[in-house]
């Protein structure tokens, strides 16, 4: 164990100035990037006595001279002495970058800890990763816990979602923690036991799933306003402050209203029209859509969020596309109060297709994993802290609680008669933006999800059809059971449909 | 080596019945369900003596006493037995199920062959494996090819598209085999080297995600006929035959046309309106899809046409979402000769879109593991033998022979002119079906493909003024380089942009 007088330690301890102290943190934190940092500050602010380390030491000596000077908080210059550093069982949360980082700390740390003790990964790791690292500490006699945390910087700092899951024998030690540090919303935190191995880390990356589609959606809805009804930055602020009253209050229509009332200093014009429209990505979009397509789930919506961000920094394609395929101004006429009203039902009726599309997701993952998710009470866990949040996510709570075996959000009744009565506009929305040039990926793929998925018979006969006649993949009847196969290429008009 | 007497052999040898032979086969072939027996039955009709095994010997006794009797097939009941048979460097190719059976023929043969030999891997296996592989074998001496085989099972037969990479040295001597038994156009084979590794099944997989689109496309065409013109199968069959004369000129459009001529006989309904819409899948469109999110390609009507498919499948689903939101039959008025017209032009557009989405992630592939892809030979091998064969791929051919560097398919001068006179149909048949209530994902993503590719200033700038809000992303300027931050949650309306 180290010695640590004076200017290494901020913890109050008591003792005279100069002696030996022996003082024990409740969690130790690796990785001191802003969220790191955000979250050591937001547990000692709850009264935790927190260690930190980081790779480069000069970060740490940096927080503990910095933000953290006077505060409950020990640096650690090795993970030795992390270790030592750290009430039984210890807890040690890595806040480092997903992936190979991951790994070499937890090799090192397994090195240094005992059986009993608890390495907590908060980062975006992807959940097959979680579930293979569970199983290999577990194996050791430690425990592992993979966390999503959403909320951004300023979240981490004053209250996040917390999603953890992994060894449910680690819950009891870091929910007085994690319960304490994350938002709460009607007295309760946003932070619940989520279930076995990569679970937390599915569900966050659902929620940043869902999340892009947010985005893209309410970019869409702008970007309407802004071109078919020559909408200024400061109108259209006005109409998501006053959405933001309603159903779809929510952060993401907030800070979208904050963002349409910032005038750029050197300019003075609208800030939000000088940003360049090259939306990046981090992953988590991409790996939701992807695991979407492995599990079988419909998430269109989704998938146009991420490849709308694929598109924006298509610069090279673009640049030639603009040229060959000049855009022309929009002519429609339109009454502005009743088109924004429209747009309005066409962002919530998109949204609402976008989160079944999640939940389906999230539905099909617990079983494919088998991990008993509620998703009720995960909707909860979005309700504050996340990037996502709104009141909304009670409605998702309420449709669950309701009826634990919903088969599609789109079927409870709350969300089933927003659907009905927006369906007109919805669709009007779509047709006009169609018309006239102004690609909506978002408004259209959640419509076309809808009108799929409640049509009695599609078009997916003739696909089936198909596939039998060059592949004799056979095919259902839908006048009798059985899987059938046809000689379509027969010279004869009438054939046979043969039972196989 | 075992000594073929009487029944066993069919080939024709000269010697007396009876005597002991050791006639020496071209090929062997592993895996006798219907492709592989057809791919044997088209090698020894080109000339070439095939030795043929089986994991169960029956299918073997089955092929050489039915449809390889009096020809030049031989049995061969062990790997020892195979390799005993075939002229060095030996030949043998798998046709089994993609996976671990390809794994364990690989090491059960790399025990019976000699350095020079060749395993060729005729399978829908995952490029990512094909890569894997190659390197194992060409460490141990062997060649290794993985090629892509479409055509279905008549196309093996009779000719299909063959689409061979991995280890450079096997082609000289699979080359005469591959291009007499594939399909012929124009006196070329529809057989090329495509280039290292996996870059023979990568090919492969993407013409299988671009078939996914374009069946569904089709699928949304015969949809809208039926449904907004009340069009019988007989008069939808009329249609695509007329079709089929023009530029849509393909193999898929030509089954479509036999599949609504068909009857049923215990019916005498069209077969095609008993047919169930559960399409099934078996992977390499989901697997194009993950592809393109990898790489970050925008693929989303190769997508959709993945999840359409899930959608049609879920019966649960669907079955309470057509209770709880009933389908009304469409009331639109059209002109019918105009509107099929327009669907046509609509059909072709979006399948321009689709093949550019292909063509973009094989041009990215080919730049991401250093394959060289000469995109215009690849369409042209697909112009014969293939699903997704057509007389429009020579278009594509010619667009990457006038432009190598090409940057998207849709800027080719003669793609460009059938989008630009097809732009008004397309809109109109998309906001016709969004209106009327008839899912059309593929037409409408392939439109907001192309629409958002050519906007010169896409909703994306609010998406990435959004993460710069919640995770300090930064943002670029349109006016200036560099990259920059905001305080967006500024109680200020007048902010800075700071370049950081």
């Amino acid at each position: 164990m180290r010695h640590l007088t004076g200017a290494l330690v901020n913890a109050h301890t008591g003792l005279n100035k100069g002696s030996v102290i022996t003082i024990k943190a409740d969690l130790g934190l690796i990785g001191l990037a802003v969220m790191g940092e955000n979250l050591v500050l937001n547990m000692e602010s709850r009264g935790f006595t927190v260690a930190v380390h980081n790779r480069t030491p000069d970060k740490i000596d940096r927080l503990l001279q910095g933000r953290a000077a006077g505060k409950n908080v020990i640096g650690a210059y090795t993970l030795e002495e992390l270790a030592s550093q750290l009430k039984k069982p210890r807890k040690v949360m890595l806040m480092v970058k997903a992936g190979e980082p991951v790994d070499l700390f937890i090799q090192r740390l397994m090195e240094v800890l005992e059986p009993g003790d608890i390495i907590i990964d908060g980062g975006n790791s992807l959940y097959s990763d979680t579930i293979r690292r569970t199983e290999l500490l577990e194996k050791s006699g430690l425990l592992y816990v993979g966390a999503g945390v959403s909320g951004g910087e300023e979240g981490a700092l004053t209250g996040p979602s917390i999603m953890p899951g992994g060894s449910r024998k680690a819950w009891p030690h870091i929910q007085p923690i994690f319960q304490a540090i994350a938002a709460q919303v009607d007295g309760e935190p946003c932070c619940e036991w989520i279930g076995p191995d990569g679970s937390g880390h599915y569900v966050k990356m659902v929620h940043n799933g869902i999340e892009y589609a947010d985005m893209q959606l309410i970019g869409e809805a702008y970007f309407l306003m802004k071109h078919l009804l020559g909408f200024s930055a400061k109108q259209m602020q006005e109409v998501f402050v006053d959405w933001n009253q309603g159903e779809l209050d929510s952060y993401l229509i907030e800070i979208t209203a904050h963002i349409l009332g910032k005038i750029d200093r050197d300019t003075h014009e609208p800030l939000l029209e000088l940003v360049g429209d090259a939306a990046g990505q981090k992953g988590t979009g991409k790996w939701t859509s992807q695991e979407a397509l492995d599990l079988g789930v419909a998430a269109p919506t989704i998938a146009e969020g991420v490849f709308a961000r694929i598109i924006s920094g298509a610069h090279h394609q673009r640049e030639q596309a603009a040229q060959a395929f000049p855009f022309v101004a929009p002519k429609a006429e339109l009454n502005a109060v009743e088109f924004v009203e429209a747009v309005r039902q066409a962002l919530f009726a998109s949204k609402i297709c976008a989160y079944a599309q999640g939940f389906d997701l999230l539905d099909q993952a617990s079983n494919e994993y088998n991990w008993s998710l509620n998703l009720g009470e995960i909707a909860k866990l979005w309700r504050g802290g996340c990037i996502i949040r709104a009141q909304f996510l009670q409605h998702i709570t309420d449709a669950y609680n309701q009826e634990p075996d919903l088969a599609n959000l789109l079927l409870a009744p709350y969300f089933r008669e927003i659907l009905q009565s927006s369906l007109g506009a919805w669709r009007q929305v779509v047709a006009i933006a169609v018309e006239q040039g102004l690609p909506v990926p978002g408004f259209a793929s959640a419509l076309a999800y809808f009108d799929s998925i409640r049509h009695p018979y599609l078009w997916t006969n003739l696909v089936q059809a198909q596939r039998d006649y060059f592949g004799a993949h056979t095919y259902a009847r839908r006048d009798r059971l059985g899987a059938f196969h046809t000689e379509w290429n027969s010279l004869d008009d009438v054939v046979s449909s043969d039972e196989v």
